[in-house]
């Protein structure tokens, strides 16, 4: 260590600017979101632990109306529906929600983000005055009736059918077979008085792919219309306080007008038309308005991640547990384990929290027409598909490991940890499969790849490609500037000079993209020669899901170091520096073995890497309640007994206690002494 | 791949002997597990998704009465009890009980593996006839109050007294502050009418540390005898079916005799005496008998991660999605994503499961005295203590990936994966928080090396672990064997014929234990002479709980190999060789920086151990339902929806359909065609 310390030039009694950090990491919609997170603070809006699965139900849907009194719910949509037409704050206020109860987020995302949504964006004006008014102020409850007990993430392979009956010019809706019931749809349990059904459209004996349907569901009574049936998806693992549910339909017949027809319509004489020719781009395009609720998980998932180590952090500061005989027990934060499981998390979580915003805001360019290119609706599309994975998957361990951090207490409800852990857990497979997500990441990086070598002949392609595998560590500039080989036997004090050289940074992070990807598109080259794609992809699957992460970390630390470069106080630039190189080094070091096979990294500047990231631990452990408390929760959203002070007095009480007892001089000895 | 296909040698199309493999895997105590999994798979015994946690305490409650009536709590109880004195069975009996409610196993490991237990192995004569039998009967539902809200796994620093007075030859109970109450204990809301209580004994001003006291806590009516408060535990993140709560003492008087003394007492006049003269062996003696909750636990976690995987392989060996064009889609287990995530975790499940049973062989061979040496006894407490955190981590991590691979299925209440995770949750705090006993284990690591040089004067001694630590590459037999160089470009095929060979994995996994350890051992060293090892030893905290966690990982590798050997029928020889492998090279690969950092591996090598772990996952994707299988769950212990081939009977439903609708000529025509 001594090395690394001398080394240093850095401030090392820098500290963060706790005011400015809190605003800083408030973003762009810093406003919407304090408002926002005010709601989520108010008692009524929260979930109440040990609710019943109907008890839990009924109050969500009394919190949905409250969001429509509070007119919470207007943000996204047109200003002639009494919207504001302000789409990156409106996900910005939902994000928030998830703090109060994330069943009532959830069920709020189904009405509005889904729902309204897609009467909005899928619909034409007539649908728009008909069905949205009801829709935004929960007259209709509604449901998104896509996904399918037998197709989940594949939409395009749904089964239920909607035939046009040319002589009674109506729709007629069909469930084929028991796979083929809609499924875990929220509000189609219960509360659902209409859905927003997915349906391969049929006209003329052709099947023009999924399109959607305004739908009727149940009276005012809540019976189900002829020909609808139901069932409750029952409990779950988490989320009860929605009312998910399965959807089946007989015949159902609707109005040739119940087609949502804004990217297809068929006339009276059932003659098909679209505006869009391809059905496969037709198909992408209708389900683009999905990416909403990727960006909103994501935004979701972070600010859980959040709540978790403001909590952990908290406790762990307070807490003391073992220690040196004679001297005062220690604090749970100085262990180096309890450092090493939970700061690395913080940095993660900042580099998220950072990155959320860049997708945020390019969502609100997307969506606003600010920007609304083909170009920059696939760019959204991909980020989107990169991020919601990572921090979802993230927010679950670091539920996890805060809860173990905090022991029992970690368990109790009233330290909120395990329910909202419970709740999560679905985040990381609804609103499309993590590994799924990830594989349409990898395919449009494999894509671009192909893209970059188009003009080149075949031979000139393998060169290329076999030199960007195999040669990238000495052509590399960034590596190159390494000037490390295998037998590297330099000082450990150059080499972490070298590591907190964010071009560095940047050139490990970006080559393991970069070669993987090659490497793949190698392979697929030649199994295309031998006809045996599909079956090389297959095998690929995991390497394709490992360059699909990687390339939502590079995009992460880019997110971490922009919003660096916009930080003026020195103080609280100088520390996140550190949280910005923890996050960096610590993503490299989970990946060190790749880094040491393919010659990136000697064995001394992997060893290096270890070395500077627990140098930064040990550096930010002084910071780390700063950190969190910069995440800007107050009690009324944090809600976690151990995260009130509580453990620092119960410790104050016991060492007052033992310092009056021997004081007193009546303390019994100890037998070994 | 091809090179790695030539140079197989072994029968590739070796099956599993299902019905041998079933009773194997159910081991010595094979009888007495399948009748306690009899029980288990009864409907009464067995938790209800959705109680309230007052329903829900109630009816476990009932169940452990039934547990009486079925006489399935007497095995380790004394035979003049009408117990059987089988120690080994016993364990092996409750480990089965977790697949019908892990409220109702915790609850009765409370009542008859801690209460009932204390006073048997704590107690004499005296207070066995006393206590022993109503608390066998369940008449005296009993609390185990040992953990304090100050202080969990440092139980030597409670702060509860037990302080001596000779005048009325009573102790008095007290509890010092808030931090010092009882935490957490099970029966302590509810259900509890005595309690063994821990406390530090103090007579003659004296403190001979912590002690065990038999005290009432409520009448009839249930209501707390004076001096006695309490309060509940209210929800927790699972094991809802167990009424934990908090109890405090303030000055209440137990008679003389209530003090459980076989290892130490106190005469009428007040002088102590012990049997042990060393307060700290005294200490670990008295908690000795903890080691049963942490064998009970290790197993029951091993039945958790079993169910999750019988559950999730039969999902996903029906459940099809995507596919190529024109073929029926894919069986989610033909992905090698869903393989690569699954299989691993089979074979470490295996893994574990022989290395259980080795656990439970020597608890058993202690605990009925037929080897009850204070080294065996120790290598009981090592073994447990490095197991137990390494099954109940496996078993969350298995739980949520099999409730991620069966997707939206995974998270219904109906497929039982995500409540059996909250149950299971807890289990890596309690009975010894998982990072806690992984640095026992290192300690005892430690202790064992340096006693291999306690001969050696310091100057040897020093040479001796620097080489350990520098030249194990070179000069250990295993690894000269592979004959490798970092500069290696022998052949994938001979590298992975090499890593087939056991004793070449063996000497891989040892050689990490002994290097951290000969590492952390040299630092510690020159520590204690600048008189830092204190705060060295808790900067190496992460690698003490490395070295233990591979000292795990080594030992249960031990137990596959060694179960190995025992198995006659070729086929399932060689099928669960591969599994042995995966297993080997998986937590080999999982480590793959530290031996590229160490030399321990070349870069060619360890890219042979991944394309190796890869084949070795493929050709076991044709096992994996026999695999699981073999564990021998019925549709009465598994209770998953999924898991009862009706995904199957859906798919066969689809494909009926579509072939019917081809057959009639009406089947509409995509609109691409």
């Amino acid at each position: 260590m001594s090395v690394i310390d001398k080394m240093e030039t850095e401030n090392e009694s820098a500290t963060v600017d706790r005011q400015f950090l809190e605003r800083f990491l408030l973003g762009k919609w810093a406003d919407i979101r304090l408002a926002s997170r005010e709601l989520a603070g108010r008692p009524e809006m929260q979930g109440i632990p040990g609710l019943t699965k109907d008890e839990h139900r009924a109050r969500v849907l009394e919190q949905l109306k409250l969001l429509v009194q509070n007119g919470q719910v207007n943000l996204s949509f047109p200003v002639e529906f009494g919207g504001k037409a302000d789409h990156g704050g409106n996900l910005a206020a939902f994000q928030e929600l998830v703090v109060a109860d994330p069943s009532m987020q959830i069920k709020s995302g189904v009405q509005w983000g889904l729902f309204a949504a897609a009467i909005l964006h899928l619909g034409t004006k007539p649908h728009h005055e008909l069905w949205l008014p009801s829709a935004i102020t929960l007259e209709t409850p509604g449901v998104y009736a896509m996904t399918e007990t037998g197709h989940g993430s594949d939409v395009s392979s749904i089964a239920t059918t909607a035939t046009y009956d040319e002589e009674t010019q109506d729709w007629v809706i069909n469930t084929p077979f028991r796979g083929a019931w809609k499924d875990y749809l929220g509000n189609a349990a219960l509360h659902g008085k209409a859905a927003v059904v997915f349906a391969q459209l049929i006209t003329k004996g052709v099947n023009h792919g999924v399109h959607a349907f305004y739908v009727p569901l149940r009276d005012h009574d809540g019976n189900f219309f002829p020909g609808i049936g139901g069932e409750d998806d029952g409990l779950k693992g988490g989320l009860n306080g929605i009312d998910n549910g399965r959807l089946h339909f007989s015949n159902v017949r609707v109005p040739r007008t119940n087609l949502l027809n804004r990217y297809g319509d068929v006339a009276e004489d059932g003659t098909y038309t679209s505006p869009i020719a391809s059905p496969g781009r037709r198909f992408f395009t209708m389900l683009g308005t999905l990416v909403q609720g990727r960006v909103s998980l994501d935004g979701a998932a972070v600010n859980a991640s959040k709540l978790a180590l403001q909590i952990a952090v908290t406790y762990g500061n307070e807490r003391r547990q073992f220690g040196q005989a004679g001297q005062s027990e220690t604090v749970l934060m100085d262990y180096q384990r309890h450092q090493r499981r939970l700061i690395p998390l913080i940095a993660t979580t900042y580099a998220q929290a950072f990155s959320q915003e860049v997708l945020l805001e390019k969502f609100d360019s997307v969506f606003s027409g600010a920007d609304d290119t083909d170009d920059n609706r696939q760019d959204l599309e991909t980020l989107a598909a990169a991020l919601k994975p990572l921090s979802t998957w993230h927010a679950l361990n670091t539920l996890q490991e805060a809860r173990e951090a905090c022991g029992g207490q970690g368990f109790l409800a009233e330290n909120r940890l395990t329910a909202l852990r419970a709740d999560m857990d679905i985040y990381v497979t609804f609103e499309g499969d993590n590994n799924v997500l990830l594989q349409l990441v990898a395919k449009r990086l494999l894509t671009d790849y192909s893209r970059k070598f188009k003009d080149a002949d075949t031979g000139t392609l393998a060169r290329l490609m076999m030199e960007q595998v195999t040669e990238r560590a000495v052509t590399g500039s960034g590596l190159r500037r390494l000037g490390q080989n295998v037998h590297d036997r330099g000082s450990t004090a150059r080499a972490v000079n070298e590591l907190r050289d964010p071009e560095v940074q940047r050139d490990l992070l970006t080559d393991r993209v970069e070669t993987i990807i090659a490497e793949i598109a190698l392979d697929l080259r030649d199994a295309k020669k031998s006809g045996t794609e599909a079956e090389v992809f297959n095998q690929k699957q995991s390497q394709l899901i490992e360059a699909a992460s990687a390339h939502g970390h590079l995009l992460q630390w880019e997110a971490f170091t922009d919003a660096l470069s916009r930080i003026e106080d020195e103080g609280t630039k100088q520390v996140l520096t550190w949280v910005r190189d923890l996050f960096g080094l610590h993503t490299i070091e989970k990946n060190l073995s790749w880094y040491l096979i393919k010659g990136r990294l000697s064995a001394q500047r992997a060893e290096a890497v270890t070395a500077y990231v627990d140098r930064l631990i040990t550096r930010l452990r002084t910071h780390a309640q700063d950190l969190v408390d910069s995440f800007g929760y107050g009690p009324e959203h944090l809600r976690a007994e151990i995260a009130t002070g509580i453990e620092g007095i119960r410790q104050e009480e016991a060492r007052h206690h033992y310092e009056k007892l021997a004081a007193s001089g009546t303390a019994p000895v100890p037998e070994k002494h």
